[in-house]
C-alpha cells in the first residue's frame, strides 16, 4: 500500500485504463480478414487456421507455459551435428473458442519429413518427434509424446499450449540443409465428430432390423416358391428400409454414395510452418566426452511398478530404463540407499559373467559405469567372495577403464569415512587401478581436517589418499566464488589418475545453475556450461527418479518432502500421462542432454584453438561467464554453436 | 544464494529426502485397499471412486487453483436465508490416471435435489447449480456452467479441478434442514467409450455389404424358383455373417443379447457426499439495503457482440445483460465514455414512456436506477428537450427516489467540475429533487480547495453543492486510515437528502479490499464489509464487462492495458467457454453478491442490538477490524452469519 495514509500527497492515479472510451480500451483489437466467419458459431473448415490460433516459436531454452502471450512468428531454422538432438518449441493459442464445449478448439498438427536439396530425410516418427508440454505444479516440465506424423490437440480458452519438436540426426546423415513443414489446421471438435458415430443402442436396433429380415425368410427349405417370394419380398423391403434410415444417411450426397476416400487433414486453410535444418560436417562423439553418472533408484522402481526385487519382470524394469536413458548420453547407475547414507550403486543388474554385463558396459554410448560393491540380487556368494568375482572378471575388460566404485554418499564423520576406507581396501586388493568414486562438501567434521570448513573441505583428496580416485564434489561448496575451483583442482592429483567430479543436488539454488524446476531454461543448461568452465572431468546427479512413493505405475507423482521441487526427478513414469509405457522426460532432462552436446561444442572449440580460447568463446558471446553470469536468452547459444563452422 | 561464498561457516544441508531410502521416501505413501486393481490398466468400473480420486471440500472464499493439495473431507453444512445464494466448492485431484490418452480420467458429477424431513424440495437446475472453476490468467476465476443434473469432467495429472455448487433459496422456500447428494464417480474416458461407437467407414462397409445382399434376390420378379432359392441362400448368409462381424459383437454375452438398459451413472462404487443445508426464518429484503450500481460498458457489447448502437438486437443484447446481472443483487447502470471522462449512464437503454422503463425501473430487485442526461439512441429531440421530458415522466413515478444522474467520472479541474455544475442545474430545473451523484477522490487541481489534497478532498462537498447529492469517493483515497471516514461524513449533510457513497477501482491494492483477480477470497468479499463499518450508504464499481476490445463473441478475453488483472471485469462472454451465450461469472462477482448479503446479516444484527453491536459482531468475530486487518479464513464468516440465529 505504498499510497494509504499518505494524505499530504495523493498521488493521482494513471486514468488510463479507467475511461471506458480511452486509450486503454482498443490498444490491441484483433482485426478478423473476414469478421463475418467469426460472429455467432464459427466453423474451423471455412476459416484460415491463422485467423482462429495464434501460432508462434520458441527456443528450446524458453519454459513457455499456459500464460504465455504470443509473439510474432519467425522461421525457424536450427543446425545440428550428426548424431546430435536439436530442439524446438512451437506455442499455440487460442484467438476464438469454436468448440462450444469447455474447450476453446481443437487443431490438427502435422510434420512432414525433412529433405535435403540432394534427396536425403530426417524421417517423421523416426529423427523426427513431437511432444506435448505438459505443466508439473504449474511449471512447463513434462513432455509427453504426440503421435505422428498426425496428430489432435485441444487447447483450452486464454491458454497457450507449447509442443516440444525434436531432431536426431543421425550418424550417418549426409549433411546439408534440409527442410520440412509443420502444418496446423483447426478442426471441430471431438464432441462434434463423436455425432457421425453410431451407438450402441442404434446399433441394437439395427441388429434387431438385420435379424428380423434373416427370421423372415429362414429356414427356406419347406417354403413354397409363393411364400419364399412373399418373404424374400417383404424382407427386402425391410432392408431397402434399413439402408435408408439414419444411421446410413449422412453417407449420401445428391450423387449418391459419397467418396470414403480419408478426408484429408491438410487444406488451403492449414498454417504452415517452413522447418529448416542445417546439418553440418561434425559428428558427436559416440561416448559422451563428460562421463555424466546419473542415479536411478530401484527401489522406486520396485514399489511403483510392483516388480520384486530379482525378478524377471524386476530385470526388465530396469533393462528399460537403463535403455531409455542411455538415449540421454547420460551414464546411468542404479542405486538403493543403506544406513548412513551408504550407498549401493550398480550400472548393470546382472553379474559380471552374464552376457548382459558386456552389453551393457561395452556399449559406446556408456562413458562410465558402477560396479556394486556386494551382490545386487542375493545370490549364496558372500558380499567378498562376490566382489572378488567380480573385480577379476571386469579388470580383464577392455570397458574397465570406465569402471568405478560409489560407495557413500557424502561422508560426514570419521566413521563414514573409514567406512570408504575399509571398502576402498577391499577393493584395490583385488584391483589396485580400480577407481573409487566419493561424494563430498565438507571434511569429518568431528575431527576437522582444517580450521575453517571451506579449508577442511580442500584438505578431503589427502585426507582420503589413496581410497579415492574421483573426487567429487558440491558446486554448492563453490557458491558464486569460481576461484576456489582453483583450489579444489590444486589438490588432486592428475598424474596419479585422480579426477575432480562435481555434483548439484538440492543447491546450489537460483541463481545458480541447477535442474529445479521454475528455473530458467539456461540455467538448466547451464549446469553443465560450468562444469565446463570450472574444469571438472565428470559429473553426479543423485536421482533421476526420485519422486515420492506410490504402489501403481500411473499413481500422481509428487516430489519428495524437503527437497526442491523437481530435484532428483528428472522423468515420469509414462502412464501417468498416457497408456504408454515409455518414461516422459522432463524438459530439465533435454536441456542435460542438450548441455552434455554443449561440451562437446566447447572441447572441438579447444581442440582447435585451445581450453582458454573456448572459455573466451563462452564469456565473449556472453552464454556463461559464471554462476550468478549466463544468459537468459538463446541468442548466445546459436552464436556459440554457429562458431564452429567457420 | 543465502550460503554462497561463505566458506567459513559451511551450513550442512538438511539431508532429509537426499537420502533415497530415508526419511523422505514414502513419507505419505498412497496404499490402495487392493494393489492388485491398480496395476496396468486401471478399470474405474471395478474400483471405488475414492481410490481413484481425492474429493474434498473448500468455502467459497477459497481460491482452488490446479496446484491445490487435497484436504481430509470435511461435511458439507450451509446456512442460508430464504432469498439468499450460499456457495460451496467441491475439488477433485486424480491419484491415479486411469484413461490413458493425455488426461489422468473422467468423473462424473451428479446432484440430487435437497429435500427437508417435511419433504420441501431444492430442486437441483433450478435451485442448485454447479460451476466449473476455471482459471483465467491461472487463477481459479471464471465459473462455466456445467449440464445439471450429470455433468462429466475430465480430471489431469497432478492437476486439481473444483466444481462451484451454489444453492439460491427461493422466497417462499419453508424453513427446516435440507439435505441432498453430491455424487462423483470415476467412469471410462471419452476415447474410450467411443470404441463402442461405429464409425464412417464402417459404416460405409456396413451398407456396402446390405446393399450387396439386397442386389443378390434383387429383382424377384423372373428368377426360376430354384435361382432365387440359390440366391436367397448366398444372400442370408452374407446377413448371417454381417449380424456376427465386429459392429454387432459387443451386443452379446454368453447369454445373448445383452440387456440395452441404459447403464446407471451411479453405481456402489461412487463417493457420496452429503450436502446439508439449513434454511432458516429470515428473508433477505427484495430490494438490497445498499445500493451497489454497477457499469457496463455498452461499447463493449457493441463491438463484441456486433450488435449496432440502437438495433432491435442491441437492444435484446442490453435486455440480457441488465436482467442477468439484476440476479447477483446488484444495479446496473450502462455507459459510454465522452470526453474529460464525461459518461453517459442510464439504466435502461429505453426512454421513460416506453413500457421497458417501468418494468425495469419497477423491479424491486433494482435499488437505483441510472438516467440519462441526453439521449441514449438518438431520436430527433435535442438533449434539454430529450431531459425533459424523461425527468418530467419519472418523477412522477414511484420508482423516482431509485433515480441519480452520473454525470462526469472524476473530475481534476475547475472546468470539470463547472461542466458537472452546468449539468445539474438543468436537471434540477426540471426536477428539483434530482439526486446528483459525481465520483471524485480529489478536489479541482488547478483551485485547490485547501493546503493540502486530503483537506481539498474533504471540501469537494462544500464546493459542488447544491449540484451533487451522492458524493462517492474513492476507498483509495482512505487508505488504511478508517478514521477519516468520519472526516468525509462530517461533511455530508444527509438532512438535506445527501448521502456519502464510494467506490474501488485500480486501488485501493492489494493487502486492501478489491476486486482485482488474484487477491484472497475474503479480500473480495471484505469490499462490502468496509463499506458497512464505514457507514457508508450506497457503492459504485465502474465497470463489469470493461474487457479489451475485440470483435467477435467468442474471442479471447484480455484485460485493459495499465489496468489490475480483473479489474473492471466481473463477467465474461459465455462464448469463450461454450456454446451457451449466457454471460460466465467470476468468483469475484459471487463474492460481491455475498458481500451484499453479508450487509443484510449485519443490518439484521444491528435492527436488534444497534449498529455499534454490529461492528462490535465483525470485531469481535474477528472478520473485519479494518482495511488491513480482515479474515484470510472461512469461519469468522460462518460465526458471524450464525450468531443471528441465536
Amino acid at each position: 500500500m505504498e499510497n494509504s495514509g499518505n494524505h499530504q500527497d495523493v498521488i493521482v492515479p494513471p486514468v488510463e485504463g479507467v475511461a471506458g472510451g480511452g486509450t486503454a480500451y482498443g490498444w490491441s483489437e484483433t482485426v478478423a480478414r473476414d469478421p463475418t466467419l467469426l460472429k455467432g458459431t464459427i466453423d474451423p473448415t471455412k476459416v484460415h487456421s491463422s485467423e482462429l490460433v495464434h501460432v508462434w516459436c520458441m527456443p528450446s531454452t524458453a519454459n513457455v507455459g499456459p500464460q504465455d502471450m504470443p509473439r510474432a512468428f519467425e522461421p525457424i531454422s536450427l543446425l545440428a551435428a550428426r548424431n546430435e538432438r536439436e530442439s524446438v518449441q512451437i506455442a499455440i493459442r487460442p484467438k476464438f473458442s469454436w468448440a462450444g464445449s469447455g474447450i476453446a478448439g481443437t487443431v490438427q498438427v502435422q510434420c512432414t519429413d525433412l529433405c535435403s536439396t540432394s534427396g536425403d530425410r530426417l524421417v517423421v516418427g523416426e529423427s523426427l518427434r513431437m511432444r506435448r508440454v505438459v505443466p508439473v505444479l504449474g511449471v512447463p516440465d513434462a513432455l509427453v509424446p504426440l503421435e505422428m506424423p498426425l496428430t489432435q490437440l485441444n487447447l483450452f480458452p486464454g491458454e497457450t499450449t507449447a509442443i516440444w519438436v525434436s531432431i536426431d540426426v543421425p550418424n550417418a546423415q549426409p549433411p546439408g540443409q534440409y527442410e520440412g513443414e509443420l502444418i496446423i489446421t483447426a478442426t471441430r471438435d471431438v464432441a462434434e465428430s463423436t455425432a457421425q458415430f453410431l451407438g450402441k443402442s442404434e446399433r441394437h436396433q439395427l441388429y434387431r432390423e438385420l435379424k428380423n429380415c434373416l427370421d423372415v425368410v429362414e429356414p427356406i427349405d419347406g417354403k413354397s416358391p409363393d411364400e419364399l417370394v412373399e418373404r424374400v419380398n417383404s424382407a427386402t423391403s425391410s432392408l431397402r428400409r434399413v439402408l435408408l434410415s439414419p444411421p446410413f444417411s449422412d453417407l449420401f450426397s445428391d450423387n449418391g454414395l459419397v467418396d470414403m476416400m480419408d478426408e484429408d487433414a491438410i487444406t488451403n486453410l492449414s498454417i504452415r510452418l517452413k522447418l529448416n535444418l542445417t546439418v553440418w560436417d561434425f559428428v558427436l562423439p559416440a561416448t559422451p566426452s563428460l562421463p555424466a553418472v546419473i542415479g536411478i533408484s530401484d527401489t522406486v522402481i520396485e514399489d511403483r511398478f510392483g516388480v520384486e526385487h530379482g525378478s524377471s519382470e524386476w530385470y526388465e524394469a530396469l533393462d528399460q530404463h537403463f535403455k531409455w536413458l542411455l538415449e540421454y548420453k547420460i551414464s546411468p547407475y542404479f542405486c538403493r540407499w543403506g544406513e548412513n547414507m551408504r550407498v549401493l550403486t550398480y550400472t548393470c543388474p546382472w553379474p559380471a559373467d552374464h552376457p548382459k554385463s558386456d552389453e551393457y558396459f561395452s556399449d559406446p554410448r556408456l562413458a562410465a559405469y558402477a560396479v556394486p560393491y556386494s551382490p545386487v540380487v542375493s545370490c549364496g556368494d558372500t558380499a567378498k567372495d562376490y566382489l572378488q568375482r567380480e573385480v577379476e572378471i571386469l579388470r580383464t575388460k577392455n570397458h574397465w577403464r570406465k569402471a568405478y566404485f560409489y560407495l557413500w554418499d557424502e561422508p560426514l564423520n570419521i566413521e563414514h569415512y573409514e567406512g570408504i576406507r575399509n571398502m576402498a581396501g577391499d577393493i584395490h586388493a583385488y584391483a589396485p587401478d580400480a577407481r573409487i568414486m566419493t561424494t563430498y562438501y565438507c571434511g569429518p567434521s568431528d575431527s576437522p581436517l582444517a580450521s575453517n570448513n571451506f579449508e577442511a573441505f580442500l584438505k578431503v583428496p589427502e585426507f582420503l589418499r589413496p581410497h579415492t580416485q574421483i573426487y567429487c564434489t558440491s558446486e554448492w561448496v563453490i557458491g558464486n566464488r569460481e576461484d576456489l575451483a582453483k583450489d579444489i583442482i590444486a589438490e588432486i592429483q592428475p598424474e596419479n589418475g585422480e579426477e575432480w567430479w562435481t555434483y548439484v543436488c538440492m543447491g546450489p539454488s537460483d541463481p545458480h545453475p541447477n535442474w529445479h524446476l521454475g528455473m530458467r531454461g539456461t540455467q538448466h543448461r547451464a549446469v553443465m556450461w560450468r562444469v565446463w568452465k570450472e574444469g571438472g572431468t565428470g559429473f553426479l546427479y543423485w536421482g533421476a527418479n526420485c519422486y515420492e512413493k506410490a504402489t501403481a505405475p500411473s499413481a500422481e507423482i509428487r516430489f519428495r518432502r524437503g527437497l526442491p521441487p523437481g530435484d532428483g526427478v528428472l522423468y515420469y513414469p509414462g502412464q501417468v500421462f498416457s497408456s504408454s509405457q515409455e518414461p516422459v522426460a522432463s524438459l530439465r532432462l533435454e536441456r542435460l542432454l542438450s548441455g552434455l552436446q554443449d561440451i562437446e561444442y566447447f572441447k572441438l572449440y579447444a581442440s582447435r584453438f585451445g581450453r582458454d580460447e573456448s572459455l573466451h568463446l563462452l564469456e565473449k558471446t556472453g552464454m556463461y561467464q559464471g554462476p550468478e553470469r549466463y544468459t537468459h536468452e538463446h541468442m548466445p547459444i546459436d552464436v556459440m554453436r554457429g562458431t564452429n563452422l567457420d
